[in-house]
């Protein structure tokens, strides 16, 4: 454990408020550990509570987006800011979603040279110029995305999701939130 | 309005949701006008939730910052993604919490130079650095903090509300999110 | 008066040469006030000369350019350059000399965002990259500027004015020239 | 394949000559296939014996770095340059070298915050330096290295593994070599 | 010519004041040429005085810098700034003041790599933070500067041009400013 | 001789293998001098032998590309990079294969200010994409190399050799290699 992962330790599970060990126990079930980022987060349970819903409602709900595609945004996003634990996690999920084991360390490295549509390229062109530079978007960039296909409601999705792990990242990198361990195989290997 | 303002316009206030709708009259009430932020959210009323639930959590609540700090590092942060949103609104926040006419064009023009302590200068280097270079946050950061008295949980409160704002920042900046009128003055003269 | 303003600090009004003091009290009767980049400056009087009479050949003199034009690019420039003087004091000339109490804050913090005309975005896209990147000026940016109408002789006055304040925000930085406390509130109320 | 890497396709392997030919059937003997940094050089015999004498002068000789820290410089200045063959193909030979089955992914992401010791740490910011502003390495840079028992023998070759990676990064990525789809699950799992 | 030497093409000399024509033919006289940057700014003679008189001030007087070491700062901060015209120009009155053919080559190309002065060094390292990134000076630099025995007057010399040089190179590169054919062998030969 | 030369100061000729003794042998013959290139690498005669095979076979054999255009691709993304050697030392080559005194300071010191072709400024421009940003060079690039008729071998070279020189430009500025006083005033004044 890195000194920053010490010093935002994560507390004693019997002391935390009873929904968030619920999603805590609840994830553990699910996926047969529990992620650092539940951990993490559970020492300000306000802040777990608001940062888990902005997260469902971005990643989970129905979206003019795949879920792969969303997952695609946060593993681009989060490799050009290092986040460790974004872009192992998520790339993981990535990689089931996308039912591809490539798919994750392609776009994480260097998205334009992945292997993903045209339209993919042009949603993370966008997301990238939202993540870094997001104080140069204009008309533009719009109509780029809408040389695609993606309305309105898409750009809002693809903003959003660099947006949030643009706060994820920093909370990440800030605290030493480490990857499980359980992340990097995930997706690479058939199901057993 | 902009081009991006009127991609991203506000939804009629009766077709909200009726908790965002009451919390849209709330603040109307309390500032004597609505800020725009709430009704550029209001297109997405589960984000809406979590995004003010987070915002809520980070620059309402007690902590080992005063709220007149928590917006030095909203303002400093701001001015370096450049948000005009959130450097002029969350300006005359800071003018009004500081009972300061001057302090948050100061701190938007270069937090260098601006007439605050020396630790608040330690508080916005390191949020600085949150905001624009998270990966490369070290232990000599934190000990930098320390040696001003900030406790673990500060350097959370300070890495939050510099995580939060890089989201905020980023959804003004693509929404063309504009500060409303009111907000240029706020602050800067006697209230009458 | 911070560190660098102390070490920096102006001479004895009565120790200046004749010319000088004169043009200290010509602006003092005009405006109320000294500001400070004349006192800063009277420590060398050659370059007092120097400076303001190149300040004047650019800013006060007909021009393609409207007054408030120029004050433009003094204000976006001096933004991206972190001037405390230049963004504030010129901050309260453009507000007045385009008689517009919002537009020095919007363009401060993001003149892509702001409330101008085509054609001022693009004087101010250039003015940009003559501050920021002069070595990739090409002719392509001297096409897009005839495109809206500007003239050699307006290409020469945008060059020239986003180069002075090259030079000034320089000066204005390392001697921790301080904008004077009045210019914060000027140009926002209406005169009484 | 992408328009890139079908631009400088790699010639028949019948039409090479003798020694370019019995290099690939050697490494396809040893690896179960041909990396295509083999197949793509192989279009330039004269580069491809300076390119790999010049590979095993440094990754393969006996010296003060491990081979396994050789390659960590590998991943670390690669995925720095966005190298797409480079992170993931060394990422595996690293894996398989340091018998770690997360260490590549770890540094590829953020080296800061991977698994490594002190003195790795060391020899990685050296490398950055060395591969992302080399023009500003100083004696301070040096000391910190010998602090670390570092010689200037190894000193020289931290600098020669990133400076050769610089120089095969910008081929990868110009010529759009793939990462052979093998290497992505090398040494992650059990050899059988 | 270029392009921009054609737009900004230097006035027939019979059409210009008294004083600038004079200046002219008095530095054709010194230096058996006119340098460009006389005939580029002649278009515009309130600015052509200005600008001379304040590189008089800053270049031709009495200082605590030596001429050679004001050079020095001229060469290393346009070069940094790809100015054409100040490197290759006051290159060659650099060789020329410190008698030495190298030293504006190898300022020129890395000054940290020059035969220089430690006290030289520090000089060049302030200026170059001055030319590149004054919003971040602070007493730390003057610290510095101050340990080689520089005086404030020292650091207001070095700052100035610097500054002045900040405007000069972007004037130089806007107007497509050429550096004379003379100047390019100046001070590498024995004067016959 | 700087710390740097020192540290890596050339090995006694006398005590280097015979194939290299008499390659510096047969450099000094030619030239007059040995460059100190040839005398740092000594220290390691593989990694001699495999750059100057794969300098040779990018500089020195039959290409789409004349030997001066070669030279200016060394110049421009060795300037880039700020290596003391290479510039002044190909700056030399360059002056001479390209007979003409003046062209190396001109791509030193801005390449898009210098007197060449359209041709050789798209050869640059994307010479210095390879070397400073790889990792974006995309089909568009290549799409303007062609429209100047650029076949895919010459731009297999313009990468190579911007691809061999960052491996050689790290070198020389870790090493501290500096030019030989002789390379200078090459190919500047007429052979006697």
């Amino acid at each position: 454990m890195t000194q920053s992962a010490k010093r935002f330790a994560a507390p004693a599970i019997d002391t935390l408020p009873d929904d968030i060990r619920a999603r805590l126990l609840a994830v553990q079930e699910k996926s047969g550990f529990v992620p650092n980022v539940f951990l993490t987060f559970a020492r300000r349970p306000d802040e777990f509570r608001a940062f888990f819903a902005y997260h469902d409602a971005l990643m989970e709900k129905d979206s003019g987006l795949s879920k792969a595609e969303r997952e695609m945004i946060v593993v681009a996003t989060s490799a050009a800011n290092q986040c460790q634990y974004c872009v192992i996690a998520h790339g993981a999920i990535l990689r089931i979603r996308a039912k591809n084991p490539l798919i994750a360390d392609q776009i994480a490295v260097n998205y334009r040279k992945a292997d993903i549509t045209p339209r993919q390229r042009a949603m993370l062109d966008f997301a990238m110029k939202v993540s870094r530079a997001a104080e140069e978007v204009s008309e533009a960039d719009f109509a780029a995305l809408a040389a695609h296909g993606f309305s309105d409601d898409d750009i809002w999705d693809i903003t959003a999701i660099a947006a949030f792990f643009a706060l994820s990242n920093r909370m990440a990198n800030v605290t030493g939130m480490r990857a499980n361990d359980e992340f990097y195989l995930m997706g690479r290997v058939p199901k057993q």
